[in-house]
């Protein structure tokens, strides 16, 4: 695996206040490749099909991505076994197929390598904290070993877990970056994203945020608390937010899980590339200098992303050859009526129609959780006692 | 270019009453990657990255797809030219680049190769008929050396250009589809789907149907009212039918290029995969046995279409090893009420939400154009001073 | 029951082109008011609550309705035995006490009084013509005894029991209007509006229309039919509607019974003002002069008629001293942004919400029937076999 | 006007554990009805059309209602003269006449009289404490004289007016009551309902809570927190709520009045039935005793009040004769669909379809406030500099 040679590093991009641009989601995207299979989502096509898994990161580099995630996500042994995985390659090898095929195209520009670990079947079945991080250490040798650039701790519901995950990535003296994915009531535990994100910054994460399980705004919204809290304990940190592209209005505590329509029928909530423009606006208004995304997200979404901060970067990205900025390509277009949509008003807008009259704009989730928000918009009584219920349910889980 | 070899032709497979799984839309799937504009949609891809057709491709024939067609869509000469395709590779070239992509994927599994052509704009722009076959002969030139399986004229909005094409293309002796994107109103001139139908047998064509425009079940229709007309006229074909991967209850004749929503947000229309099931089993109950995707279809729309005909064909694609059927791939989910997911019954009957309280479910189209169905909808006034319009409107067009 | 005295009648009003204001719907805004039972609808209250129907006919009056029906709706005595009408009064001095109240109101302005027949349980049953038409004499004869001004047979899904009825109304030598309860498909019997309202003519209406069962612009497209049908028969004949104030895009041929909202939820539905000034003018620009409303209309519905079509009369109704057109009412309010409300331009384009995100737009009807609009809406296969259950069915009500 | 006799007064009632039903929205019915004008609001058809006022009053008595409230919101002197009242009656004669009237009804069953009033333009122009309590005085005179049980001072945005209201009521020493039309954020000066209530209490009044403004769900909201605050401060009281007869979710601080559909297109938000039985249980479980409604409450959803509480009551109303209990009315209709429709389970299920599509489930409100719930729904930014713009606003709109 080749040096990053004079590359910056991810703390010199953003200690110099550039923005830079994370990747989407890559086991969304390569389950509607037909590489992932929803349920297990574990990344062994990293091993089985590599140009697939090449051909996303170059549309994502292409797109504007400063950093390739290692495809290591859900990779760790246990989960990896846990998920009946046929195991024609081993958890080692499918992690350094991941390092190289992220190593190949982040050479091909200007994109960093990022490690990435995520939560753990041992964790949620309350291994020891000594047994979880030995799991971390796995991946991580695999990392060190490819000299991956960063390290980043994400896909974590309980803030303890990335906690434990933090310490021991940050054995490596890298750059290390940690998400949850939590909305702004907090982790699973009711720990306050202010708190966890004061938590992760002690623990030695220079970038923190949050990752997946919700909409961009509800992100943004998140991080901020994050931020605050942050500010208030008098430490420093830089932000992320990695998004899923889906609007999620409707969510409980537990993200889009418990949305009905989790997994296979998101499409009528498919952000288009100018929600994508609102969402990257709206994180750099508040401070989020390290902006991607997350399940969902596919090229066009991170290029809308790249596209919205060129006034603020000074530039678009390769992709951006293929699309004219707020629809220009369509002023060629022989109806007048179509050239009309060649505005940046005109997208903006637009409530775009779902052409299915017979369905709602909302869902109730599944589940016992509703957050505040939702229990606003339903108009439900208190949910003490299902609160009541739901700590249980948490703690069985994790017991069990 | 290699031969196919003993692979049975197109013709074969449909006369011993085979499905024939078609491929999606590489236009719209490739514009999402970062290879294709919005606006020209021109191919030229085919030479410049010819990584990333190559790699759709595979996905389509991994998700099923018996068909690898040409990347060669918008790839007339004077297509080409008008949009302003940088050129920096000429029209032959990108029409021999994609006949490459096509015929290298399709050796390495159970595909034909079928080579296309569109409208051009010759014929819009009102030259003559020997003009316009003249800009679809220097295509099937390349598609003739290059000797691919058969050959498809696709996407044409007067039944009569498409005449002219399926002329030129029969000339060749290989098998010929032919489909229009047209609704149950028939093609803009007002012909109907019958009488197109049987214009297009007469023609020389052997398979018939429609692509693009229209959702899926009035896709379904048209190809009906097609099959009717040519049965009714005494004549034999096969029937294919290739449409959007979006619900478009609200088009009017025009189809969804008059939605507002076109092409930049039309996230929240795109179809499940079982909206695509459906599709499926629609399609092969009025007797279409071509069944592909258009604008819109990814690769796992097609594979939701080999797999809804798998009982009848008898067996799945390759996809379908990262794919539980029907959800089945939830049923180690450790919540109960994902686990409750892995069921048909429960995707079936899911009604799934938008996410956009504040957008409608559906659009009134921009243009001059309303259709019968729209019109009962929208609860209008007679458009007959409206179709006056229209047809001026087309007639000018197409003397312009 | 005084004489109308030097009232102008009903065809001398629509032979000098005059638009006549037809009233509302008695039996729901008595249901929501408390006087009628959802489900029976019987008209008793005419005589266990004469000051609640008094009063309704008064509002309408004031709205500026120039035809005071008889509260008779199914006050046949056939109809009110069968529905458990606890009979502490007759069905002639039910049908009595409504002739009296409607003559007393009228009085108090321009209006004439119209007794009113609908669909008997007799036909249903399958009668003989002889008892059918027994039936409605009955009510008849107290209509000439209490002398009405004309008489209007209404709600009819078979035209053959239309036409009976007409038939025993013309024997009185009074007006006769007859409007049907179908839609653009015809009535039960799959007779067309334009057939329909031949066969209302030559049995002796004067006026023909439709009124209940489907929304406005259902109702003023199938009244285009009738008049189509009967100037092509070389007849002449006043039109009417009386539609309901619900929107039913999604109804199937038996209309609003069948969505599964019927009664007890239509409120989404309910027309605003707005509509109804919209309804107005289509009614009146297809030739329609006899325009009122059904189940739904309450009295602001039909001061919407009275104002939309105020610059053709030449007045507003009494109830105008308390509406300001167009929302003018609100041009003294404290924030601007509800001063700005006060234009025609603002609720002609408003797209009002429901507040209700967890329910659809459209509905699937219950039942066996659906319509053309319906099928193409959902894009359903042919109803072949429906259409022939459907028919089965029919025929079985009726035999029954 | 006669004295109420042996009735049991309202305190008496609650005091006792009894629920007690309010009646519905005055002003809202008789716009509907033709005889008060959208936009001055203002109630002299109590004296310029008693018939059509006493009618409502007796619907809402057999519909269930304890309390006939006069008709005399908006009639203190200010406003009649400041709304363009062609005042050919006095302020006087129209608190008279609407005294009379309720009296009359009230004696017509078990009913008592409440004598109301509401905020002011005095206060709103910031007129001295003394000139706004001489305001409510005049009122108070001619309910003295008419001697109606008990004083209802209702829809104050600024509890500081209602503290001045329930002092000068207090002075007749009969039972009062005080509701706001304030939600869960507070008043708009920003106090939380809690501190609103125990101020109301403090000030004298026996009963307090919420009217108008916002839909059932958050009314029962507002009036859970007012009786935390009250029970927090040590003290006691009855609770209220008479909420608006439509969905709200989208509503900001201000309101109904600022959602772009007031006053005149809010038809697809009016509760069924069934939401109102569902309102009346959540009040009842909340300790809500005085259970009533406001604009948009016609008398059948008053009845369904009634009815949903009969079984703690031990009675319906007479209004029940008319009405089978969920939809058992149904239950011999002669379409077996419809007839399936005759059980509590399909009501309570049915999510209605308001057949409008191309119109969304919410609206953005106008005007500058946005409540917390809507900014989460609409995932706006925070809207600090906004308030501070609202505060301004309304500080200007009291002192202009």
């Amino acid at each position: 695996m080749a040096p990053t040679g004079t590359k910056k590093g991810i703390l010199e991009r953003l200690d110099a206040g550039e923005v830079v641009i994370g990747d989407g989601g890559f086991v969304f995207a390569l389950e509607k490749r037909g590489y992932v299979k929803a349920g297990p989502w574990t990344p062994e096509a990293a091993s089985e099909h590599p140009e697939a898994v090449r051909q996303l990161h170059r549309e994502f580099l292409r797109a504007g991505s400063n950093v390739m995630q290692t495809f290591t996500f859900y990779a760790s042994d246990d989960k990896l076994e846990n998920r009946g995985h046929t195991q024609r390659f081993t958890g080692k090898q499918i992690n350094e197929a991941a390092c190289d095929l992220a190593r190949e195209v982040a050479n091909e520009g200007d994109a960093l390598v990022a490690g990435g670990v995520s939560q753990t079947p041992s964790y949620l079945s309350c291994k020891s904290e000594d047994d979880v991080k030995a799991t971390f250490k796995k991946q991580l040798d695999v990392f060190v070993q490819k000299n991956v650039d960063f390290l980043i701790a994400e896909y974590f519901e309980h803030v303890e877990e990335a906690e434990w995950a933090v310490q021991v990535l940050k054995t490596t003296g890298k750059p290390v970056a940690a998400t949850l994915c939590i909305g702004p009531e907090g982790d699973l535990n009711g720990v306050s994203p202010g708190d966890c994100a004061v938590r992760l910054v002690k623990a030695g994460a220079q970038i923190v945020g949050v990752n997946c399980h919700f909409d961009p705004a509800t992100c943004v919204k998140t991080v901020k608390l994050m931020k605050e809290g942050v500010e208030k304990a008098g430490l420093k940190a830089h932000y992320m937010s990695q998004p899923l592209a889906y609007h999620t209005p409707d969510c409980n505590r537990q993200g889009f899980i418990d949305l009905p329509e989790f997994p296979f029928s998101l499409e009528p909530r498919i952000l288009t590339r100018w929600d994508v423009q609102k969402y990257a606006r709206e994180a750099y208004d508040v401070g989020i200098r390290y902006i991607g995304g997350c399940c969902g997200f596919e090229p066009y979404h991170i290029r809308a992303l790249a596209e919205e901060l060129a006034p603020e970067r000074g530039f678009t990205p390769a992709g951006s050859e293929k699309h004219g900025s707020w629809g220009s390509g369509l002023d060629m277009h022989t109806k007048p009526w179509v050239r009309a949509r060649a505005r940046r008003d005109y997208w903006e807008k637009l409530k775009p129609a779902s052409g299915r009259p017979f369905c709602p704009s909302m869902s109730t989730p599944d589940g016992w959780g509703v957050t505040k928000g939702h229990a606003d918009l339903m108009q439900q009584k208190e949910a003490t006692s299902e609160e009541q219920l739901k700590a249980l349910f948490n703690k069985a889980n994790k017991d069990h």
